[in-house]
């Protein structure tokens, strides 16, 4: 039987693990015989040595098999799925599931929750009253075959190696490794059992990966995971320096996506979806055009029928806001820039996103964004309001925001949303 | 309040973490409030990045102030203390302490007990009928007072943080980093009162550090270390490629030491310990010549007053082992090289070691070089003698021996045991 320390000893040291050690260590540290603080030195010795392509397959392999793999082969529709690394207003997923299901795709999206500044997609559906993000694995197939799209949360026996690795690295300043973010991504979507997907991989200051070079190493690494475990995998490259679309919260996201779906939407929200979208219908096989289907409300009947199939009532109010404040323009010009990782921290200490992953959050409080770069603003003119639940909340969200709202006397460059495709 | 995952971060990442900072984690993971996945993280991140000069004094020191530090100032004469980094049969302590005490030093020897490959003093000592490891504060001054050294366990309230983070280290691959030895060691020999302390930095197969450069760096870090805490502080390195002196276990180790104080020892067992013997002396200020209170008798007369004073009876017989086996040469010719890895190993599997901290050792396991480098053996003359309280372990012990023994028909160079000294 292989030996925790001499597996973290030999990783430390550069050496290649043979893949019947990691399949020991992911089983054993899922069973608990391996200890949190053995296998927190072997996430920071791959954060520090890497783990090549062969290690990092079985690492991602072990990960599926430590649960079940979902089997979506009664679905009629081909399956394709999307998964973002998360940003900042990234409510893509709440347009974009709908929008491919109405294309004839099956979207079977199992998702999660926002912790940190990015927030996560059940939190946002949950602000819609009688929505529930739990769904079994049957009613799952079902949902797949009747309505074409279920967001739902991830069962327990869905890859728990990852839930559980997850977890630790999270508290042990382990996250930032691209295997192991690879890792953790991959073997939750091979593990849901879609045939396709696409991957949405954010870049800037409001993402996880921060620089271009980083971001395309991940969806590289991703897309080679993901074929060579036959899910037919592909990736954009989006950018993330500043808020997509103008909502960032949980209800004031609903809202915007329903706006996109009215045909009411930010260019850039709409151009990231739309690029999703025809990746998405691509890869299942699929010859239609998104964009009809969002212009001539397809995408919209189909959205209403997600929402009622998890027990949600589309036609509901959300939770609005009890404070309310504006933050205006200092000067008349052009808005430049606004800082998404600022926007992100003041929507989540507003109580949008959590600190624990036991926290609460808001469904009303957030953060709109009146003006987006490249629009003009005047001196006073408000550019931000705030939302919270709690008017002591307003503090904090404001100190974040210091320096995120950039005015000049030109206008910015304008650039597409969509920076390149890997796969 | 600092975050223990930024710090995490921080370090992980190459930046110098602040002096309060450092206090904090420390502090902070004595007490429980820093969880051990995340010190491990942090032990890892040092592995690789280092802690630099100012870091690893603050931290050095935090580990000190984690727990009491004693006050020998009432000790009349001047206290001096040796660390050994650990080797096979390294019993130098044995002969030593009473050896730099009988020349008017006093010798506060607070000591371990061994884990793996290496022994420790405590476990050799313990094989003395009657002999007791733990003494109190008040006792530990009386006997340094009286007699002049003592041996023993150090208390729980001596650097309880650098007990909790090296039970950790063992467990999590993060033992082998020159700041995090370096501090480990020192916290517990500053926190020891001693005014002046000798390092034997041991270097070779057989030891924590293979590579002579690696030793040297410990060996500068430790006696900065020491130096900037008041501390005066001097290293030598000495070889570690051969087991030391021919006894390697627990009670034949205590026969050995009692043998080189009654004039009859190995040559390279006497040359390291003459050699610490006199840096001590010097550092003490004591114009003495431990040679002379070695080959006078004064030194073994003072080691039966220190077993003495801590309930040993010195004229007892140690616990006989049940079981003995040879290892004969296979061929004629001179013996070359022996393998103190391969012996340490060999002992620790008869029974001398252990593998966890709460395991019992065997008071009579051990192996007896019969014949040391640069003596001549004859096929089929016994080079190894085994010794076990159970003779199922002779297998394993065996098997840790292949290739120790290196027969030719050359004598191997002859070289100093001592390779260099520091400070």
């Amino acid at each position: 039987m292989p030996d925790a320390v001499e597996l973290i000893r030999a990783k430390r040291d550069g050496q290649t693990l043979a893949a019947a050690d990691i399949r020991w260590l992911i089983d054993a540290y899922t069973r608990g015989v391996i200890a949190d603080e053995q296998m927190s030195a072997m996430a920071m010795a791959v954060f520090f040595r890497g783990l090549g392509p062969g290690e990092l397959r079985t690492w991602t392999d072990a990960m599926v098999t430590s649960g079940k793999r979902l089997d979506l082969g009664s679905v009629p529709a081909p399956t394709v799925d999307k998964h973002s690394t998360g940003g900042v207003g990234d409510k893509v997923s709440l347009i974009l599931a709908p929008l491919v299901a109405s294309c004839g795709a099956a979207v079977p999206q199992l998702s999660g929750r926002g912790l940190g500044h990015t927030g996560g997609t059940l939190d946002k559906l949950e602000a819609i009253p009688g929505w529930r993000a739990n769904v079994s694995a049957r009613e799952f197939v079902e949902l797949l075959t009747t309505v074409g799209c279920v967001i739902c949360a991830a069962g327990e026996d869905l890859a728990p190696a990852d839930r559980k690795l997850y977890a630790l690295r999270d508290v042990t300043g382990t996250v930032e490794s691209i295997p192991l973010i690879a890792s953790s991504i991959m073997s939750k979507k091979i593990a849901e059992g879609t045939r396709a997907l696409v991957l949405d991989v954010k870049v800037g200051r409001g993402a996880f990966m921060r620089e271009r070079g980083a971001a395309r190493e991940l969806a590289q690494t991703m897309v080679r995971l993901g074929t060579e475990s036959g899910v037919q995998t592909a990736a954009l490259l989006t950018a993330m320096d500043c808020p997509l679309g103008r909502a960032v919260g949980n209800a004031v996201e609903v809202e915007e996506s329903v706006a996109v779906l009215r045909g009411d939407g930010a260019g850039d929200l709409v151009e990231v979806t739309l690029a999703l979208a025809r990746e998405m219908l691509a890869l299942a096989g699929i010859d239609a055009d998104p964009a009809a289907a969002l212009a001539d409300g397809r995408a919209l009947t189909k959205y209403r029928e997600m929402i009622a199939g998890q027990g949600g009532n589309p036609d509901a109010s959300l939770p609005p806001a009890r404070h309310i404040k504006e933050l205006p323009a200092e000067e008349s010009g052009w808005l430049r820039d606004l800082d998404a990782l600022a926007v992100g921290t003041a929507a989540w200490r507003l109580g949008a996103g959590r600190a624990r992953k036991e926290d609460p959050v808001s469904a009303a409080a957030g953060v709109i964004c009146l003006a987006k770069p490249g629009e003009r603003v005047g001196r006073g003119q408000p550019v931000l309001e705030l939302r919270a639940d709690d008017e002591a909340r307003f503090g904090r969200a404001i100190e974040a925001l210091d320096g995120a709202i950039v005015i000049g006397t030109e206008p910015p460059t304008a650039g597409s949303a969509v920076l390149e495709r890997i796969g």
